[in-house]
């Protein structure tokens, strides 16, 4: 490695920590620092050595920064900030609402390209790991049937939506794959499954003092479209236990395809993930990503770039030689 | 779709075979013909239009093809045919030696690269998909460990050394994935496993008249590299029964990487094949790659390349636009 390739984070949530953290496993990366809207002196980072720097203060480091990895979320700051950004600085970001990719594509695809910067989009796992894995496999197995299985995963919507029952102190909600339904996929037989049969939802909620356990439990179950079309389990805990073991942000989830070279030969391809902590991935696949930025961007690849663009070898620290010679 | 890609095919094995028939599930391509050492008018293919050549033409056909898939052995075949014919075509081979692949990628890329031609060279599943999920774990896990288990797969070298054994008369092997290896890969505790700990062997077997089973089994189960450090598992059945529940060729496997993200944040990562037919699955991601190489020819990527080199759109009949607006 001749030179490290300089990162810097904008936005320092779940995302913005993980990244951080994930640049200290990259040998051949440095931080240059965290960019904030926030005071930066206020700003409690996980390394107390890491730079803080107002956000406003990213035009004096063009010359100083390699690759900006984008931490902010997908409804408000992504929008706006990539294409803002990708003008300036090569990016990465995760931005995540598959409906509005193609625009947000189009929006920063224009920022990018004629400032000779590249910008990867929607990195992560779903959007990202997942989306390679649907491809790929859906390319060697072109006569066949995709499934995406989400879980077991914290669900933030589903949470808010129990928190809001009467009688309900407080409680998670996580999605779980259905083993039923994984294992229908794996034979090979092709279902028809809609999301509510691929997925089954469980609570875990702690009670008001004086609630009924039945009402609740039963307020649960059939709120509409939140719960009501879903096998749905409600476990009742005391605030102990939820402190103790409802406080980590596990996903993951599966994505199965099922297809045939010949109508006699099954074919099934199954891509896994079980993720102890969701933004924590999430930061590490963002970092991976910016190495290829990086290379990319030195190629002459410009503007808006997504995984599906990315020759894997790009993501790696190793050289072709070695990749070639050890991992093939 | 403009035109469609032109596919040659030299070599006709199970391989061969197979990408006959993936072609046909491929809507942007067409077979030109499949090229024989044999005498053409005695091949029997697959489907009885398809066209046969010798192998002795190839040089006509330069102008009408667009990549040549080469279906031959990693022994004897492909070692001297792939630098022959990558100076004068587009060609995708499944060069599976993994010892040997850089020189083979280096006597390839000698050929291709002046000729301004794309080789794509150990393309399949292993090497192949299982080598891009090494990569891509470790890439986005750089602290962890991966592990490969193979199977369940019929192994021909270990069914050849059953059948040597004295009173067998006809036998197969499988080599099965541990689940208690896997089982402890997946809990995040990075163990450390031999292969002969990672995989256990199934033989089924067929005795000659008069033969004592008890002998037979002993002699498999001590016979030195083949099964001595291994859990091994002698059934005897007979012929009808061999007949017919062992003359499929299903093989596939897994590539699990552990990692972590943070101490306390355990990441697990796995990808898995379950092939009902291996040499039909393998044919079919030859030709998946076939139109990546087509594509990088057109781009300008010229000499020898790997699937690490492939970005991963460029295996797909969809257009970028399709894939960001469906895939993504």
């Amino acid at each position: 490695m001749t030179q490290s390739i300089r990162i810097g984070i904008v936005g320092y949530g779940n995302l913005g920590r993980g990244v951080e953290t994930a640049i200290q496993k990259n040998p051949d990366m440095s931080l240059v620092g965290v960019f904030t809207r926030r005071a930066p002196d206020q700003l409690d980072t996980v390394d107390a050595a890491t730079p803080v720097f107002s956000v406003a203060d990213l035009n004096d480091f063009q010359d100083k920064i390699d690759v900006l990895i984008l931490c902010g979320g997908s409804k408000d700051d992504l929008p706006k900030q990539t294409p803002e950004y990708a003008a300036l600085f090569n990016t990465v970001d995760s931005f995540d609402t598959h409906a509005k990719i193609p625009e947000f594509y189009a929006a920063v695809d224009a920022a990018a390209a004629p400032a000779k910067k590249t910008a990867l989009i929607s990195v992560g796992w779903d959007p990202g790991l997942f989306s390679l894995n649907r491809l790929y496999a859906e390319a060697v197995l072109p006569d066949g049937e995709t499934y995406t299985f989400w879980g077991k995963g914290l669900s933030q919507g589903h949470s808010d939506a129990v928190r809001r029952v009467e009688g309900v102190k407080a409680g998670v909600q996580y999605t779980l794959p259905s083993e039923k339904a994984m294992a229908e996929v794996r034979t090979g037989s092709r279902p028809t499954l809609a999301t509510r049969d691929k997925h089954t939802r469980e609570c875990y909620v702690v009670l008001e003092e004086g609630a009924d356990a039945a009402v609740v439990e039963q307020a649960i179950k059939t709120m509409p479209n939140y719960f009501d079309e879903y096998e749905t389990t409600v476990h009742f805990i005391d605030e102990d236990t939820l402190q103790r073991e409802h406080q980590n942000m596990p996903h993951g989830g599966f994505v199965i395809r099922s297809g045939n070279t010949r109508p006699e030969h099954n074919q099934v391809i199954e891509y896994g993930l079980q993720l102890g902590d969701n933004p924590g991935f999430t930061s590490s696949v963002l970092v991976a990503y910016a190495r290829a930025a990086y290379r990319m961007n030195q190629q002459g690849q410009y503007g808006a770039k997504t995984v599906f663009d990315v020759a894997p070898g790009l993501l790696s620290i190793k050289s072709p030689e070695q990749l070639r010679k050890e991992m093939l």
